[in-house]
């Protein structure tokens, strides 16, 4: 028979989101009668908004007719919607023709790691986003898991904690190919300011890396001083690479819409621009987001759509005001649920596993262990704000009365 | 600056539909005025049906209210649709959990070829839909391009020609780690016999390979003798990948919807079964397709919906029918446009590229190139059925008057 690919045996256990969803499922089969309120995975729960439901079903009729009936459409994205994302998320520091539509951020990590091949050396943060790093193992870029300090070889770890309040010590990625950023972070709610870009930029030119940076939750920023995107800072498009989601900001987790910008200033050493490889892979195994997601996506971005995304943002960040406020008030130390809808919190020398167990027992609420993310992680637990109000402000309770 | 990822160095032009496109826009600057009707592209004209449009409007609504939203849905799609898929299309012959409901065989062919990995082997039918190679070519499973047979080295091809009547003789596959295989074909239209599909299972069985068996256009198969599915030979499942769609019949082209099965009896040599590393990956680098196209989907499955189905495609299979006459009264040999939405026609002597110009200049017809498909493609132009009735009948008048 075939021989298994071994990327795929390093990969030990289950991607852990379901590992929770298992332990989830354990407990409620003894308590069958526990009303668990989830705060872990980062899934939205506010109806999609008038405008853009109203787009969407416009453009169903639009395929139920023979006249204004389309089929495949650009594997990139509609145009119009490539330079809207451009003008309205970037104020045209790129242009569309940069920006590539796709079906999410996931998706489109996974497509970077087959853009870069096996031989590339990657850089992550720890903790980060799992699919970095897992989906940088399929690829086979990486050596075999410790199991120790359960990290792979051959990728570069770059702490982020309490310490260097969570923003890395740069210097051991010097020798990476790609570096991974996230600002709003997953999982740590730390939002880079200018001065840490530019410095990860500069860095990044020095020792001619590329940057991808993950803005998955940008809109959540309500702080103006901070910077939405990576091409705010001078020169970061000659290094980076932005992957970003209609996901969180306007619930389309289930609808299926993000995107990412290559600019037309990031070459290989050879001069080959990166986007133009960029665009084979899209053309040649993708084929497009869904015309009625694109549908979505446009009605998003007008001015209607901008302002009911403002207040699904709101909401969500009402949620984390109301959490961050009964850790701080219990002396936990919280970061995020400011501008971004995570809330990192240090649990006072518990495992994050233990944490996981105690809130799930005692409070029946579901949480995100940190130490899933990354070595960096233990202690930590994630708490998302994408729940519906009524179960944040039980889970408030809760937390005031089992912490 | 970071080096290109030498894979992608090796596609030496770009994915040929593209090169069509450029041709075509090329004569429209010249002659602005020409009338031009596309037998290019398999891209669906029709609009979609009353039940499927009206199902995925529901679905806009049931996320517009709170109370019914739902965000992520499961990356391997949703438990009824896989489930129906099984029932509808497959008669059971598979069970739900084996199948994998995906956003397109495109993008699922990429898929599958970061699951067997740069190491793996791979043998295609000559000519082949190009994404299995280009894709292979982007995974790092080839050598070259050899400029003269304009083949990659390490691919196993296998010429299916007028001469062994386009089902193709497999002894040189017995290496292959990896055999794809169309039918009903594209390009060819070919559709195999259970006689044929039952060559080939026996052949990977013996020699231990994996058939990934594209059945994009099985549900334009009319001869009841012909088989759908692979798993209707006996042993299949523990050979054979089946990768499918819902684009061609229902028009979901631009909706983006399809499945992938792999069965539980499929394993590697170590007794893993596939289908436990294709959940894996599934899971990492996909995020399921847009819960809006999957209730399309699920529509479509239902007795309205595949009555829908059959008109649609009893629609495209007279298209095909008329061409096919024309043709043949004109003394050309042609495959396919009888099960199959693709006609394959041998140009007495010409060039592909000399036919697909010659139709272009004389009758405003687009066509494709049988070579792009690769060289046992040379001679020979791929035709589509998918245009307007209106249209396949002037491009039939203008095929009479020019051929």
């Amino acid at each position: 028979m075939v021989k298994r690919n071994p990327n795929l045996a390093k990969l030990q256990s289950s991607y852990f989101f379901l590992e929770i969803a298992k332990r989830k499922k354990e407990f409620l089969l003894k308590n069958p009668n526990a009303k668990i309120i989830s705060l872990g995975i980062g899934d939205t729960t506010l109806p999609l908004t008038t405008h853009i439901a109203g787009a969407m079903t416009d453009a169903v009729k639009k395929l139920s007719h023979t006249k204004t009936y389309t089929g495949y459409g650009d594997e990139q994205g509609l145009t119009s919607l490539r330079e809207k994302i451009a003008k309205v998320i970037y104020c045209g520091m790129v242009s569309g023709e940069e920006v590539f539509v796709s079906d999410g951020a996931k998706p489109d990590t996974g497509r970077l790691q087959v853009l870069f091949g096996s031989d590339a050396k990657i850089a992550v943060q720890d903790p980060s986003y799992p699919v970095y790093v897992d989906s940088a193992v399929i690829l086979g870029q990486t050596g075999l898991l410790d199991g120790k300090t359960r990290q792979f070889g051959n990728i570069i770890y770059l702490p982020c904690t309490p310490k260097n309040k969570f923003f890395p010590q740069l210097d051991p990625a010097k020798d990476a190919d790609v570096i991974y950023f996230c600002s709003p972070n997953n999982p740590t709610g730390a939002v880079a300011t200018k001065n840490q870009l530019k410095e990860l930029v500069d860095f990044a030119k020095k020792n001619k890396s590329i940057l991808v940076v993950d803005t998955a939750y940008s809109q959540f920023i309500s702080d103006r001083s901070l910077p939405r995107s990576i091409y705010e800072i001078d020169g970061a498009k000659e290094v980076a690479i932005e992957i970003s989601s209609f996901s969180k900001p306007i619930g389309f987790t289930g609808v299926r819409l993000g995107w990412t910008v290559i600019p037309n200033d990031l070459c290989y050493d050879d001069g080959t621009q990166v986007r133009k490889d960029w665009n084979r892979i899209t053309t040649t195994i993708f084929n497009g987001a869904s015309n009625i997601s694109q549908a979505g996506g446009l009605a998003a971005l007008d001015p209607k759509g901008r302002k009911e995304m403002g207040k699904t943002i709101s909401y969500y960040m009402e949620n984390a005001r109301i959490l961050r406020l009964v850790l701080q008030k219990k002396g936990y130390e919280v970061v995020g649920g400011d501008n971004a809808p995570y809330l990192w919190v240090h649990m006072k020398g518990m495992t994050s596993w233990d944490a996981f167990t105690l809130l799930l027992e005692k409070a029946h609420i579901t949480t995100t262990p940190g130490s899933g993310f990354g070595p960096s992680g233990e202690g930590f637990l994630r708490l998302s704000s994408f729940g519906q109000r009524a179960h944040v402000l039980e889970a408030a309770k809760r937390l005031e009365k089992v912490l």
